[in-house]
């Protein structure tokens, strides 16, 4: 049952979203990026509501803004509760914002009820997890963990402004990054409530999710090159055509994908058929391929079943395929016990604990290299995220809110 | 038997495709197109060339260049001989030109053997067939049929220079453009020979094939429109990927154009995915089919299967789809009497007649509005055309002229 009072916080954390939209550098839209003057102003406000909630606030080296309400044992390793506020171009206005706001509401019912687990709890409010200014995605959660790569300070923004000139801008000092880190028994676990971006909760008619992983990824940038022609001479039978072989390619991906199952996706986004003119058969294709999955090993097999199909579909056409990756990353897990508890609360809620895999990337992934993580979604409109349609419920947000904190209460003893 | 004097002849036909290809306005390329001060330079070499074979020679209203020898009977309708002598961009040096120099050989045969046929034999370098300079084709052609469409005149270069403009800069009066045309008895048979521009007769091992049609066309841009999402979040089975839909009817596109044969040929030759990003399911994908065939009623029940294909695959993907047709061209048949007259000469040469489709446009299409055609195809390296690569042997050409000559000859009675 979701009690009077959640409902009432899940009607301040809508409200919340709905201030936090405001502030954007771009009138109309909601666009917040990591060490901008709406970040500052972000933080401040957040800050604010901390402290509101009995927390005490402050922001630490790398930007991220951070509360702290004590628990029975000073020394106990903290429960870290967060998510993060900076935001793509045009974004919606709950895609992090929501797990922050949910969070400082769980403080605030302990705080209300005079309530204190054996240990502290935590919120942060990550500074930068989009990476929408310089292109490098993480940033807060990767100053918690103290692992910014070398080279990171040294970023630059469309307009060449380097991430260690933006810090010293709103006066932060780039040479006191790793004061943001934490040591390894400062938190004991890190819970992250975040909108699904997806539409298997809305599918499933359910309000909440538990993420049992967040997906590893590969990206490559694929080719297939036959052997251009004259579109009206040269006869079926005698063409060397890269777009029929990528077309299959591109039909045999979403089968075998599909076939795999374990969550698994694959996607091509992004094609170019060269030379590309109405009249000529195209010489070359240039396609990209998206592939996650929460199991890296099984990704690793999908991935390399679809390439090993569409090398074998250029040899039957004779043609010459090849592939390279760019991006990679590994899945992350979600810790079992973490799981546990959040199905225990999703299921005394919604009767049903609905796990899924994390299609898209969050601070989490970060934060798995140094401590448990668990992470709780809620249902999104349509699965739509990074849109201004982005939207939730009240109603969602209020189950959301009352799953998190009976979750937080497990930890009482 | 190829005669010496035929393979003197066609020496002389290779040195001259040389000749013709230093007249070009980019150095080091062969660009010639319509009106241009190299137009009238080949025109000017050519009419020597017509002269010196024997005829009289003109330039007429729309700037073919044409030369007349006489037969037995003035007034009996003439056999027409000819090709084109304008080029594409960064042109090879036989598309055109090989048709029109070998037909001055056939009339040089006439001459130096002092034969005169019942009929006269007229030659004619058309002006313009590839439609560089204005973007409108068989501008030559169409001059002796006397069917240049309204508006024609009007149309720009990219220079902003009309096709008026550009006659009246090279002598021709635009208000003469219809004394061009040729009355309907003025000839009774048109032959044009030209290199393949496929690779058929190569893979046959032939050097010569008779044309039985010059194929009809139809271009479309279709579309299928789906949704897009996030490349991570979004399940297989949940998805309205355009593209896997667009890949799906390319596929079918090969497979059924295979399957009904008929000499037909199908093309995507070019594609997009929108919005065309690495990690974005695609909801709209633009593409084109370009479909070729000898026969316009076989060529049409091709086209309904396969957009009926598009829109089953559409429909039955949650996609819909839709295309529109911008540009047609019927199929022109070959006249059966000159396709017999080509077949008995090819085969008394090379044994075999190997009768073919074309794929690509030629004056022909034109001349067919009012005079019977045939046309003779000289196998050319790797079916390359429209590159400087274009490339003929000079065996290839004498087996050409003889076959042209022994054609021409079956006209004597």
């Amino acid at each position: 049952m979701v009690e009077a009072s959640t409902l009432t916080a899940a009607q301040r954390v809508m409200a919340r979203c709905d201030a936090l939209a405001d502030i954007s550098e771009t009138p109309g839209q909601l666009t917040r990026v990591y060490l901008s003057a709406e970040h500052l102003q972000a933080n401040r406000l957040v800050g604010e509501w901390m402290t509101a909630a009995g927390m005490h606030s402050w922001t630490d080296s790398v930007g991220n803004v951070c509360g702290r309400y004590e628990g029975l044992d000073a020394s106990a390793p903290a429960l870290l509760l967060g998510s993060h506020l900076d935001s793509v171009r045009n974004a919606g206005r709950y895609d992090g914002p929501l797990g922050v706001l949910t969070a400082i509401e769980v403080v605030a019912h302990l705080h209300q009820n005079g309530i204190r687990l054996p240990m502290a709890v935590e919120v942060v409010g990550f500074a930068d997890e989009e990476g929408t200014r310089f292109g490098i995605t993480l940033l807060g959660s990767r100053g918690l963990t103290g692992t910014w790569p070398e080279g990171w300070l040294q970023r630059t923004d469309a307009q060449g402004i380097s991430v260690a000139s933006a810090m010293l801008n709103v006066g932060l000092d780039p040479l006191n990054i790793l004061h943001a880190r934490r040591a390894p028994n400062a938190f004991c676990a890190y819970l992250e409530l975040h909108i699904e971006q997806g539409p298997c909760l809305q599918s499933a008619n359910l309000p909440l999710g538990v993420v049992t992983a967040i997906n590893g990824a590969r990206r490559l940038n694929c080719r297939f090159t036959g052997q251009a022609g004259h579109a009206g001479t040269v006869p079926m039978g005698q063409r060397q055509d890269a777009l029929t072989a990528a077309a299959e390619w591109t039909l045999a991906i979403e089968s075998i994908t599909t076939a795999r199952g374990d969550n698994q996706v694959a996607t091509v986004g992004h094609i170019e058929a060269l030379p590309g003119a109405v009249n000529v058969i195209p010489g070359q294709v240039n396609l990209s391929l998206d592939v996650r999955g929460p199991q890296d090993e099984r990704l690793n097999a999908l991935l390399t079943e679809l390439l090993e199909k569409g090398q074998a579909i250029a040899t039957r056409r004779g043609l010459t395929f090849d592939a390279e990756q760019f991006y990679g990353i590994n899945a992350t897990a979600c810790d079992a016990d973490l799981q546990q508890r959040l199905s225990h609360s999703v299921t005394q809620l919604q009767g049903s604990p609905m796990l899924l895999p994390s299609g898209a990337g969050h601070d989490a992934i970060a934060i798995a290299e140094c401590w448990p993580v668990g992470m709780l979604f809620v249902r999104c409109l349509d699965g739509i995220s990074h849109h201004p349609k982005e939207s939730v419920t009240v109603d969602d947000v209020a189950f959301a809110t009352q799953a998190y904190i009976n979750t937080v209460l497990s930890f009482a003893g």
